[in-house]
């Protein structure tokens, strides 16, 4: 019956691109109705019922942050470890004590204080606070489930496609990655949460595709073309063979790439290139290694201080930065200091109000005001340089003076481990080039650190102004507008006459277009997504580096993004390696 | 027996600099209270009451706003045009006639109504709408005022230093600026309204003085030294002297530079600089006429949208923009468009939340996707030039493409009226050059502009990431870290290259410590706040235009602003015209 179904296209929203085919699995949220107790509450018992809820979904969002973590990325498990602060958080729990010693059921009083919290959310005129509404009905759910003794882990049996009306991010972090082909929602948009799991585990998704629950057979085939937004239910047989040949191509490629693993970043002309990964945590260097990296280029050690009302001890730190230090066997380890800021909150930390936190107390702004955070973490990182080669990069800095402080801060804590006799060892000291200011003193700062690092992210928000995560200007964010690669141009050479190196750990790090010009910059080192590292590989091995100086030079005279980028792709393709796009 | 008395220093904080010397006079402000009314209350005089209320303040408004526009400037005036939104916020106006319909006196609705908006709006964690509560109860005590018949226009009647626990803003722009020699309050901070009133006034401010208002005996002698942030009750004859003597010369400096008014801004190997100001009506020409300006070099026309519920039409405009091309009798006049993004809002825009508004839809980001408004206002302008020279200016620029489609709009506007046989002129088109990008792609810009005018606030925020509004980072704001100064130079050079004007309309136009630096980099036009005037120009005389340019070489390759700060002081003293400091 189903075979005689007419194809049908649902048109909706690109949510992470990517093609595949599969069995629909419809899935629908368990039913979460507080029925009207059936006895007399007892306060007590109910009490406890909320702690062993608690505790219940505490240990559920562990398992599911560090699935997240494996499949996905440090960002992404944030989720989960921002969801773990909510179900702690003292005034919930002091709202559900309150309502259950008012004579309600544990169930009841969750239901509607994690309403009623993300109600008042929601009238709030910031975006960003009205997003945390779907936080707290994801965590309310989850707790709520608990205390009824519903199952929430309901998985497809072999892999499919999910389909759904919405998803919440503990729904898309529970199924097992390999039964997960793609992921379809009637709700939620390109920059949901749903959408960034995608992304981030490479699975294709659409959102936005009305009506697609309703029309769905359960069990029949559905093609997901997470590039063009769009579902096919009932597919031709003519449409399933192209999609599954597409799948081959794709696959035979991701095979070419596999085969480079083991062979050097090196262009015809022999200039080399280290290629590095970004990594959240020491157990993504495992997860990286299938990608062949040549050292870890940013580190970045938030996830230390998330999830935890005191800063953690030297100890703490020590033993994750150790950790990372043996996994890569002599390899590169670049250390960030914390970088957190405004807009990302740690709750042992007084926040100023800003009006642009993107401009205000962020990075080693906020380290140099307090010496007792950096000082643990500095030490805890020269410690671990005593098993291998560490560097310690610094983020978010503008002048010579703040660097100057820096470095001093750095020689204060090798003094204090001399003094007390600790084992550690010596440390490159660098600083991410971050703001146009930076990369403007690249001279003068040059002679002051071992290394520069280009975050190419930020660099290129400030250098346009553009927030991109404005829908109103996100279209203006260009990272190959030309004033940005005149930017990194400048760092590349002043870091050439200073005789240190420079890199860059930004996305473009990890954007085969823009490799020839970071090559032909000077760049020493590419740090990036592992995913993102064979196809780099495969540029630099097919451009050489007399070459892509050349294009450097002439693509900063380019007048706009559009004609770099034009120029890029005529360059690849004159040497056969066009990426794909 | 004041006489008697011993000196005493109260310290404060410097809230607006300069040194006065005169009587206290103490502002206590009226009994505001409101009583339980005497017999039956009856709505409809009540409501009359009300209306009759508001009338009467809003005239007052429009009265303080004209105040404070002939004795600050317009960003002052903008405060009161905010009250009077307030006075008119339809929610207000609801609530209040709810109560009065409940039985209640208009002054106990106000009184009511108004506390209770302030309260709600403080427990908001955001900065600004907490500073909000403030405008809120200000209003609301006009409103008090005029329903109680409180008069609170109570005046000094001779020059005097006037004490206060606090001041409203209303306060302080009631009194004939003539009467104002220094203000002192006891609450208040550097950033208050009231230190914003008084830095743009000219007139010496102390704030958080304790105790001052116990401590002092009105009409006797108090010295105010707003620079230091000290107040001196009682001060001996020894003091006053000094005082005496120091006023004595920095009025003598005044009439030094007067006299510079009618000779043009050269420098002694003949490089002349065209010296004009930054203005928010066309009034404001008529008040900086005692300093001698060329012309104007910004014209910001925001205040023709602010304050009102639907935007401007041609004619309107029109009329603002002749207005000010009449005063000027032949000199040049540089219109910015519309230049307000998410933390300025206007009623007839649909805003988005934006966690950053400084990196976000602003300028003419908002005016490309707002033809309505960019079309009505460009007629306006271009009609204005038919009756002399007018430059059109677009802020938040960051790529070619940008300036392409804003000069295309204003080639359909000149068509338009040509169509329609509408009188109108020709116009130099430029840009405000205030991001990184604009600043590093002078070059590729430079070909499709007239004119390059550098705001080197928003620029200097961009390049080193800082919002100086953020109490956290604002030391590290610096117009003079060397990577500002590279991105002027190098719009400078561009400029030349491509035989266009650069100027520079921020507030380091004003600065005589910085004139060298901009002289020598290139700027054809320094625009500036009247009152900076003299002093420039009083550099320009002094300084040669090949050692200018030597100099600004050198100063871009200096490693910090501090540095750069000591070799211009060094330089001027050099050549006798350091500046006050």
């Amino acid at each position: 019956m189903a075979g005689d179904a007419k194809e049908r296209v649902i048109e909706g929203i690109a949510a992470a691109p990517g093609l595949a085919l599969g069995p629909a699995w419809v899935y629908r949220p368990p039913d979460l109705t507080v029925l009207p107790p059936a006895g007399p509450v007892d306060p007590e018992a109910e009490l406890g019922r909320w702690e062993a809820a608690r505790r219940q979904v505490r240990e559920r969002l562990d398992e599911l942050a560090g699935r997240a973590r494996e499949h996905a990325g440090e960002d992404e498990a944030a989720i989960f470890a921002a969801h773990r602060l909510l179900v702690d958080d003292p005034e919930l729990d002091g709202q559900v004590r309150q309502a259950i010693a008012g004579g309600r059921t544990a169930a009841a009083a969750v239901a509607t204080v994690t309403e009623s919290f993300a109600e008042s959310l929601e009238q709030l005129d910031d975006e960003y606070l009205r997003g945390r509404a779907a936080d707290i009905r994801d965590v309310g759910r989850q707790l709520l489930a608990a205390l009824l003794g519903v199952r929430l882990d309901l998985a497809p049996e072999e892999p499919s496609v999910i389909v759904a009306h919405d998803l919440a991010p503990s729904d898309t972090a529970r199924w097992p990655r390999e039964r997960v082909l793609g992921l379809v929602t009637e709700a939620g948009g390109a920059t949901s949460h749903v959408a960034i799991l995608a992304r981030a585990a490479g699975v294709p998704a659409v959102a936005g595709a009305a009506g697609v629950v309703a029309a769905v057979t359960p069990g029949q085939p559905v093609v997901v073309d997470g590039s063009a937004g769009q579902v096919v239910l009932h597919p031709t047989v003519e449409r399933r063979q192209a999609v599954e040949r597409a799948l081959a191509a794709r696959a035979e490629r991701a095979r070419t790439l596999a085969a480079l693993r083991d062979l050097p970043a090196v262009t015809p002309d022999g200039r080399r290139v280290e290629l590095a990964v970004n990594i959240g945590r020491p157990e993504d260097i495992a997860a990286a290694e299938e990608f062949g990296p040549e050292g870890v280029g940013l580190f970045r050690t938030e996830f230390l201080f998330l999830d935890r009302s005191r800063p953690p001890g030297e100890e703490t730190q020590w033993q994750a930065y150790v950790a990372a230090v043996r996994a890569l066997k002599g390899r590169r380890l670049v250390l960030r200091t914390l970088d957190v800021g405004a807009d990302k909150r740690l709750p042992f930390i007084d926040w100023p109000d800003e009006m642009n936190p993107a401009l205000g107390w962020r990075g080693a702004r906020l380290s140099l005001e307090r010496p007792d955070l950096l000082q643990t973490q500095l030490r805890a990182m020269l410690r671990a340089a005593a098993e291998g080669p560490v560097s310690v990069m610094f983020p978010m800095v503008t002048t010579l003076e703040e660097v100057r402080r820096l470095r001093h801060a750095v020689e204060e804590a090798a003094a204090s481990l001399e003094r007390e006799g600790v084992a550690h060892g010596r440390v490159e000291v660098g600083i991410m080039v971050e703001t146009p200011a930076a990369a403007l003193s690249a001279r003068a700062l040059a002679g002051a650190v071992d290394f520069f690092s280009i975050g190419t992210n930020d660099l290129t928000q400030y250098t346009l102004a553009v927030d991109r995560t404005s829908q109103q200007v996100a279209a203006l964010y260009d990272p190959l507008h030309p004033a940005v690669l005149r930017l990194i141009l400048e760092v590349g050479r002043a870091a050439e006459e200073a005789g240190i190196w420079a890199g860059v750990c930004g996305e473009l790090a990890g954007e085969p277009l823009a490799t020839p010009f970071l090559l032909g910059a000077g760049m020493a080192e590419l740090s990036m997504h592992p995913r993102a590292l064979p196809e780099v590989k495969r540029v630099i091995r097919a451009v050489r580096y007399d070459e892509a100086r050349q294009l450097a030079g002439e693509l900063v005279n380019l007048p706009t993004g559009d004609e770099v980028r034009r120029r890029l792709r005529s360059f690849l393709a004159e040497r056969g390696v066009e990426p794909e796009t």
